[in-house]
């Protein structure tokens, strides 16, 4: 047949943004933004968007420059996810909680054009500028623009153009906005956002708009996110933009609940004022979640469920149970920044709806089966690279191929074809398949721990650990061992019962020796963890994520010091190290 | 910054067969087909799909190939929707109620290297391969391969290849596939799907794999079909592929109900045997469920709602008002072969739960907003390409843009640049779009009657007169006027009911004179009809849309009898003319 060809009406470049337009046409009446007593409509948010768009265009932002941002989730957050690449340009939304010396490295290695910073990060900034020699040729200064309250009449720095200016000076309707603005290829990169990088310096992943697009979609389909949902931020928007969750909204015409800072009180607050219906969330503040209830008491929320997506480490069964219990309804999903957000999701099957509900749980905790446009997922036996059997037991690398998967990593041809090798991104997780075809990681590659020729998964381990109603929290690494060579060491967070004359421990008071006990019940010997050190709290990276190459320095250190170590002194060795380093 | 580079792992061609080797992976136990008492699951029918499309790659079918079917809603027509693309081929699914001389020039100018045909057209194959010539160069010979029902062991030509011959002699795991098969280009096209041609020729309408993969996704979104849904399959596959329903079931792990033939007992039995949660259907259907509703009395299925998508024509508000009554529940969208199915959906707004229920009916009769994959659409002055203000009144040609656009239609250039022209697939439909983004057509761009340099909106006269409780059916067309150019003429089928002593049609006799007075009542005087023809039935084509080209013919024939003529004789002579050309 004749091929015939494709036309502007019949391919338009695959981008998150085309979803503004639609919102602001096919939802003209809803809100969109809601940040303290601020409300947007969508029409609202599309001119202002467009206006920042233009006022970057005439601040002679082009195709391909980088434009980064340091700030929390307010409006303009949400907004400079469409303004910025409706220019052609990429956002580098930047982690808040680095360091100033990180937040160098970033900057040095991105070289943005312009850094927006939310005011609340003015004392940051300037330490990070300290650091760089902006002087050098390698290394040129970034435009620094301020973002002001939107409801406040205060400002950071008076005289100089903020983020209101901004908008205020862009003409909304320059005549190259077309649906699709400046993107004309929707391979082109529409978002840098930088790893995490718990050992190395981080590394810059690089996402396109038919990604970010691809990503957006799948959370709607697989999540089952219907329209007009309310979305409360609890996720970091700089979190690999918020999950893609920032174009999921605009898609489905949603009203964004923005938020300054995340605790317990604020997010119930702003579920029973404003109804909302979905939010995202690191199983640490499904922790927030389950304190802050005891507290507060307010379980007005109950009306009706709050979805919650939760990702970025496996949530513990018992954890879900008791989240699910105060009237949220959790969906695990799986996935990294070089992913695009996530790939897996944990879809329930009605057949488990007759099984107990600490087997739900369980199956809950599991990552799941490949999102809608993941073209493919497999687990390969990391020697021979075959797939390996889906029996539930063996284990391999978990390695996904599909259009959300980043471009590479900025400026890093080693890092990004060691990604790439055999022609799968390599998530560097460990996992399994189910013969009911669901995916369970059993651990980071790393975090494995071989003991005398047998694999132990340390979250299997903690898992266990997490049932015992003493712990709080538990992380499992490898202790160096004479004979086994490695062997499982346990921090445990123990939990402390809150009441009016303060804290009281009592109650949670186990032993080592009860602890390993309680283990040598629950599992097979050679997985039971030979030593148990307790902490106040486990190192933690910017994003909560728990440091276990921090765990593995300092159960190397015990080895060091010989058996009857005592532990409060580790203890407090431990933090402080810790702390110095985060 | 500099620019990365697609490879394998990040970059796959959109196609939807990838939603077939996901659903084996991740639905294992979940059933994909049932169709009387046979059953598949989705690695079963993974597998035939597989079959089928190495017996093809073997008898040499190769990229861009076309391959025809004459069937209906069987398993091998829904399995040939995933094995024949897979090889590179291109799917011709015909319209099994067109004649001998339609399908005829159809197979001429698609030119299949094969056809399969499904045994119950056996005899009409016969007619069609009579009126080939098939020793010209011109018009090569297809192979033809029957399809015998499934579940039967009468063969309809034995000694012959027939389809299930076909599957048992691929083998399902050739090398050369990989999760995207044959398919290296998302561009390609996956189906061929020709138009129903009321007044010309048909036309060959060319659907690539990208446009197909995001019209699937759409009806997801916007239809709102959770997971696993039980489909059943009222709506023809050959009709735009189902509206890409055939894929979008696949990408859902749902279970595809499969019907040789549609009627009202064969629906409610499916319906209440299955547990079906969705179905898709043209207006004409609903009216069945109306009619077999009468007469079954089986309520059983309204346990739970089952959700329809109806399209094709414009569904009356009061239909929509009765079928919902019986515990259906209805979403209206709009497309046509050349968008892939619809493209707008009539999303539901809270706001209206508030409006009186006829009210809602009306609201809901809309055609509504662009569907989520939709880049863009307008309303556009014919004359001047403006776009239309969004006040609801004013009304111009609707235009679309996105990537569920054909390619183009089928060695017809004029034709192809004709639809495209302007930078837009003009859908030839007339409409407004009201200040809530809802779009509404008011006619077909031909049906419009300008009368004394008025627009009148066919459809709206038509609205008015469904509203009468007599009515059954209502078409207004232009009819030839020596003084206002047009004016309206109004084709009615009145309503019969049914008893057990036969028809009875005294409740729902009425005149031309009455229908009239009751349009003055209802509507500006210049809209209303100046002439009413009763017919017993309204002339359709072979998908069920009526021809109002035929209806015109009749009307320009009325006038040139001049005033008081027998409307009894035109209705005999309507209708036998019909019949002849249908």
């Amino acid at each position: 047949m004749d091929i015939l060809t494709i036309c502007e009406a019949n391919n338009v470049p695959l981008t998150p943004i085309t979803f503004l337009k639609r919102a602001s046409e096919c939802y003209p009446n809803r809100t969109s933004i809601i940040y303290r007593q601020t409300r947007f409509t969508w029409p609202q948010t599309y001119d202002r968007c467009c206006r920042l768009a233009a006022a970057l265009l005439s601040l002679n932002i082009t195709r391909n420059d980088i434009v980064s941002i340091l700030a929390p989730n307010v409006p303009a957050m949400y907004e400079m996810h469409f303004g910025i690449p409706m220019t052609g340009a990429v956002l580098n939304p930047i982690n808040t909680r680095l360091d100033a010396k990180t937040i160098a490295i970033i900057l040095r290695h991105a070289q943005p054009k312009i850094l927006f910073v939310d005011h609340e990060y003015a004392p940051l900034t300037q330490e990070v500028l300290h650091l760089l020699p902006f002087d050098d040729y390698s290394t040129p200064k970034p435009l620094i623009i301020f973002i002001n309250d939107i409801d406040s009449t205060t400002k950071h720095s008076p005289g100089e153009l903020d983020y209101e200016g901004l908008i205020r000076t862009g003409d909304p309707t320059p005549p190259l906005f077309t649906s699709t603005f400046c993107v004309r290829n929707e391979h082109d990169p529409i978002s840098l956002n930088y790893t995490s990088g718990t050992t190395a310096d981080p590394k810059g992943v690089v996402v396109s708009h038919r990604g970010a697009y691809l990503s957006a979609l799948s959370t709607i389909m697989d999540w089952e996110m219907g329209i007009s949902p309310v979305y409360l931020w609890t996720l970091p928007m700089f979190h690999a933009n918020g999950w893609c969750h920032t174009w999921s909204v605009a898609a489905r015409g949603g009203t964004n609940v923005c938020l300054r800072h995340v605790t317990a009180p604020v997010i119930y607050k702003n579920i029973s004022s404003h109804c909302v219906t979905h939010m995202s969330c690191v199983p640490t503040v499904l922790r927030f979640l389950l304190e802050g209830e005891q507290n507060e008491n307010d379980r007005s929320h109950r009306s009706r469920p709050v979805h919650i997506l939760t990702g970025g480490s496996s949530p513990p069964a018992a954890l879900l149970k008791k989240v699910e219990q105060l009237g949220f309804k959790i969906m695990h999903g799986y996935g990294l920044t070089e992913t695009s957000g996530p790939v897996l999701f944990c879809e329930w099957q009605d057949e488990w709806n007759r099984l107990p509900e600490h087997r739900q749980m369980q199956l809950k905790a599991r990552q799941g089966i490949r999102n809608i446009t993941l073209a493919y997922v497999d687990v390969k036996n990391t020697t021979t690279q075959e797939s390996v059997p889906r029996d539930g037991k063996a284990i391999g690398e978990i390695v996904v191929k599909g259009n959300s998967v980043m471009k590479g990593y900025l400026k890093n041809p080693e890092a990004t074809s060691e990604a790439f090798k055999h022609g799968w991104f390599n998530t560097g997780d460990i996992g399994v398949i189910h013969p009911d075809g669901h995916l369970e990681i059993k651990d980071r590659s790393k975090d494995i721990i071989i003991s005398g020729g047998e694999n132990i998964s340390s979250i299997e381990v903690e898992k266990v650990l997490y049932e015992n109603q003493k712990v709080l929290e538990a992380a499992v690494v490898a202790m160096p061992h004479p004979l086994w060579g490695e062997t499982p060491c346990a921090f445990i967070v123990l939990k402390v019962v809150e009441t009016r004359q303060g804290p009281r421990e009592e109650e949670f008071v186990t032993s080592e020796r009860d602890l390993i006990a309680y283990c040598r019940d629950n599992m097979p010997h050679f997985m039971c963890p030979r030593k148990v050190v307790f902490l106040q709290e486990l190192p933690k990276n910017s994003n909560g994520k728990i440091l276990k190459s921090k765990l593995r320095d300092i159960a190397k250190a015990l080895v060091v010091d010989e058996d009857g170590v005592d532990s409060k002194k580790v203890e407090r060795r431990g933090v402080d190290h810790v702390n110095s380093r985060l």
